[in-house]
C-alpha cells in the first residue's frame, strides 16, 4: 500500500461535486465578462522563475532536472507563463486579452490551514489596458465571483490599495528607501508586532519618526485620499490617488464599489505589483491567511522581452486553498454529494429493456445508472439510495410481461406502474407524478 | 524571452474553446452513465510506477528528489493513483466504484504525430464488477464519446479482443511460452514486419510451426470463436470465449454492439489486463496510433495491496493526443473561434449605462464585454468584431438623451433603436428582431 505524497491531496467523488460547483460558478463568471479560457503547460524553464523572482525562489519550487539536462520547475504560478504566452503572439492577439484558466500548481512549502504543496487556482487577467475600467473589471469579476459563492458583504472584507500611492509616499521622505522592502513590512504588518513592524520599516532606510509617519498616512480615510498629495507634496501620490479614485468610480459603475474598503495597509507581498492591488480575507478573521489578491502589473510583460503591455488580474484558489474554507465558514459550502436521475433496478433477466430505458433517459441528458454487477433486488435498491437516485425505474420480468414497468419516487417512497412503452416516451423528465 | 519545453503546448482561447467543446462532451458522456469526477495528485512516489512497471519505467518517467529527499514522478497515467484510492477507502467506498477525471499526464517520450510529453486524458473505470456488463458499459461509454463528438462507424474501428483467449491459447501449445512476451508480440505486430514478429513468437518460446498456428488462431471470425476451444482443447480459452461473448451481448444490448469488430490481433501494450481488451483506431489509417484502449485488469488492486476488486476502464486522450487528430480528419473538429452574445459599445462618457445593461445581460447567463480600455468607436467595433459578438448594444452620449440605445445584429449589420429601459427588460435574449 502506497501513500500519496505530503502537501498533496486525494479528492473523492462527494467532494470533488462540490468543488466542481464552486469551479463552475468562478469560470462562469469569469465567461460571462468575456474572460476566454487557455490551457497552458505545468512545467517551464526554472531560469524565468529565478529571473524574476530571485534565486531564493528555486527554494520554493519543485525544480529538477528533466532528462534531457533542461532545468525545468513545476509552475508555481501562472502569471509568468501567460507574460510568456502574451509575448509570443504580442502582434497577433486582439487587445485587450482576456483569459482565464484552473488548473493546478506547485510550491514546496510547509502545508498549513488552507495551504497544500498542490493547489488549485483559477487565473483572470486582463491585458493590454492601463484604463481604470481595466482594474474595476478584474474587481467586478472578484466581487462577483464572491457574491456568486452565496457570499455577502458581511462575510468578506474586500479591501483595496494603489502600489503607487504607497512608493510615492515613500519616496517622499528626505530619506534613502527601499521601497520594496518597506512595501513587504506593510504587506507583513498584520502578522508581526508593532517593534518587528517599525525595525523592517527602519531598515528599510526610513527613521523612527518617518515610520511612524508613513504608518499614519496608511491610515487615511477613503474620502481624504487627496490630503496625502498635499501633505506630500509629491505629484506620484497625486497621480496615484487620482488613478485609485478613477478605478472606484469605474467600480462604481460596474455594481461593486460598496464592497470595496480603501485600506493602504494592504501591500500585497510580490513585488511585480504597479498599481491597484487588492485582497479579500474572511471578515471574521476565522480563516486567518489571505482568501486571494489580484492588482496591476504593467511591467512584467516587458521584463519577459515583450513590447510594454499593461496587466490586470487575480486568482482565487479552488482547490486546496483558503476560498474553500471561507466558504465553508460561512456555511455556504455546497454540498458534499453525489446526485442521480435515475436507476434502473433489474429484476430477472431484463436487461434489454432497462439499457433500453437508460439509454432513452441519457440522451434527455440525465445521470442514469443501472445495475452492472449482476446484484440482487436489495443490493441494487441500497445502491440506487447511496447515490441518492431521485427516481427508481424497477424493470422486473413479471411486470414485464404486463408490459409495465414500476416508478419509484426515492424521497417519499411512493412507487406506480407506468407503460413500459411510453417510458421515457416523450416525456423529458419522468417522475412518479407523471404516472400516480 | 523565454521557449516553453519541448513537448509541451500553450493553448490560446480560440484552440482550447474547441478542445473544451472535446471534453465537456466526453466527460458529460460519462456523467450520464453515473460516473463521478474525482481529482488526483500530479506526482505519487516513483516506486509506485516502479513497482508496477518495473525498473525500465524510470526511463520514460518525469522523476526526482524532491527537497524533502522524496524519489517522485509526475504521473504518467491514472491508473496506479486510482488504485491507490480505491485501496485506501476499499471499506467505505459503495461499489461499483465509477469514476472519471480529466487531467494532464507526462511521459518523457520524443514527441511524434498526436503525442507530446504532456497529454490530456479523461479517465473512466469502473471498480469492483467482474460482470460482463460493467465491461459492455465501459464499451457503452467509449462509443457513445465517439458517436457524441460526431463520428460514425465509418470514422472508427473500434476492435475489441480478450487477454484470456490469448494466454489460454499460448499455453494450449505444449511449449514453455512467455506469455507477456508474446502478448506484447501480437501488439506490436501491426507496426512490425512478420518476419520480426515471428521472431518475438519464436523468443518468447513457440516453435515457428506454433508461431504460425497461433496466428492464424488470432484471424478467427466473431461468430467462430467457439472452435478455438475446440481446437486446442482448453477450458482457460473456452471459459474466455464465453465471457467475451456475454460482454459482446451486453454490448448489443447497450446498443453499441454493431460498432465492434472482434479482432484478437488486438492486444494492449501494459502487462496489466486481464481479460475483454479493446482498441480504437482511424479506420483510414491516416491517424497512424491508435485513438484510445482500455480493458479489464483485475489484479491491479490486490497488487496495490487491497482486497482482491475486479476493475474496467479506458482513457480517451482529450488534448495532445490522438483522439484531436481523427476528429479533425474526420471533419467533425470543433470551430476554433470566440463566441460572444453581447459587445456594449460605448461613446462618449457612458459606461454608467453600459454598466449597468452589461450586467443584466450577464444575470441572464451571456458573455458580454465591454470597453475597459478607452478606445475609439471604430477600435471597439474591430474588437468587437474579433470576438464575434453577435449583438452590439451601442450606448451613446446622443441616443442617451432619447432614452435610447442602438441594437446592431452584427452578421446582417442591421441595426435599430430601442427604449434604454426596456433593454434588456424582461427579455431573455433581446436581440435586432425584437426591435427592428
Amino acid at each position: 500500500m502506497y501513500d500519496r505524497i505530503k502537501g498533496f491531496r486525494d479528492f473523492y467523488p462527494e467532494e470533488m461535486a462540490a468543488h466542481r460547483e464552486v469551479i463552475d460558478t468562478v469560470e462562469e463568471t469569469a465567461r460571462n465578462y468575456g474572460f476566454r479560457e487557455i490551457a497552458t503547460p505545468a512545467m517551464e524553464p526554472t531560469e524565468m522563475y529565478v529571473d524574476k523572482s530571485g534565486e531564493e525562489i528555486v527554494e520554493e519550487l519543485y525544480s529538477f532536472e528533466d532528462k534531457g539536462g533542461r532545468d525545468v520547475a513545476l509552475t508555481p504560478e501562472l502569471t509568468p507563463t501567460v507574460a510568456r504566452m502574451v509575448v509570443a503572439k504580442q502582434q497577433e492577439l486582439p487587445k485587450p486579452i482576456k483569459w482565464f484558466s484552473t488548473r493546478p500548481f506547485w510550491r514546496y512549502e510547509e502545508p498549513q490551514q488552507g495551504r497544500f504543496r498542490e493547489f488549485y487556482q483559477t487565473n483572470i487577467d486582463v491585458f493590454g489596458s492601463s484604463d481604470p475600467s481595466a482594474d474595476a473589471e478584474v474587481m467586478a469579476v472578484a466581487v462577483d465571483v464572491l457574491t456568486d459563492l452565496g457570499l455577502t458583504s458581511d462575510d468578506f472584507d474586500f479591501r483595496v490599495s494603489h502600489r503607487d500611492i504607497l512608493s510615492g509616499l515613500l519616496e517622499s521622505f528626505e530619506a534613502d528607501v527601499d521601497v520594496q522592502d518597506a512595501i513587504r513590512a506593510v504587506d507583513k504588518r498584520a502578522k508581526i508586532d508593532e517593534e518587528e513592524y517599525m525595525d523592517l520599516l527602519t531598515d528599510a532606510g526610513l527613521n523612527y519618526g518617518q515610520a511612524d509617519n508613513f504608518d499614519e498616512m496608511l491610515h487615511t480615510d477613503a474620502d481624504e485620499l487627496g490630503t496625502l498629495a498635499e501633505m506630500t507634496g509629491s505629484d506620484d501620490v497625486a497621480a496615484a490617488v487620482e488613478n485609485l479614485e478613477a478605478v472606484l468610480s469605474a467600480a462604481e459603475d460596474f455594481g461593486v464599489r460598496e464592497y470595496c474598503t480603501v485600506s493602504l495597509t494592504t501591500a500585497r507581498g510580490l513585488d511585480y505589483y504597479t498599481g491597484v492591488v487588492f485582497e479579500c480575507f474572511d471578515s471574521t478573521g476565522e480563516v486567518s491567511r489571505s482568501v486571494f489578491g489580484g492588482g496591476r502589473y504593467d511591467d512584467l510583460i516587458e521584463g519577459f522581452g515583450g513590447q510594454p503591455t499593461p496587466a490586470v488580474g487575480f486568482a482565487p484558489g479552488v482547490m486546496n486553498s483558503t476560498l474553500p474554507l471561507l466558504l465553508q465558514r460561512a456555511g455556504v459550502w455546497p454540498a458534499e454529494e453525489l446526485s442521480t436521475d435515475y436507476y434502473l433496478l433489474q429484476v430477472g433477466d431484463t436487461r434489454s429493456v432497462a439499457a433500453r430505458i437508460a439509454r432513452d433517459l441519457r440522451e434527455s441528458g440525465h445521470v442514469v445508472e443501472t445495475d452492472v454487477a449482476g446484484r440482487s433486488f436489495g443490493a441494487q435498491m441500497g445502491y440506487a439510495d447511496s447515490i441518492n437516485a431521485e427516481t427508481v425505474v424497477i424493470v422486473g420480468e413479471q411486470d414485464l410481461e404486463n408490459d409495465e414497468v414500476t416508478v419509484k419516487d426515492m424521497e417519499s417512497g411512493d412507487q406506480t406502474t407506468a407503460p413500459v412503452d411510453e417510458f421515457p416516451g416523450d416525456r423529458e423528465r419522468p417522475t412518479y407524478d407523471d404516472f400516480a
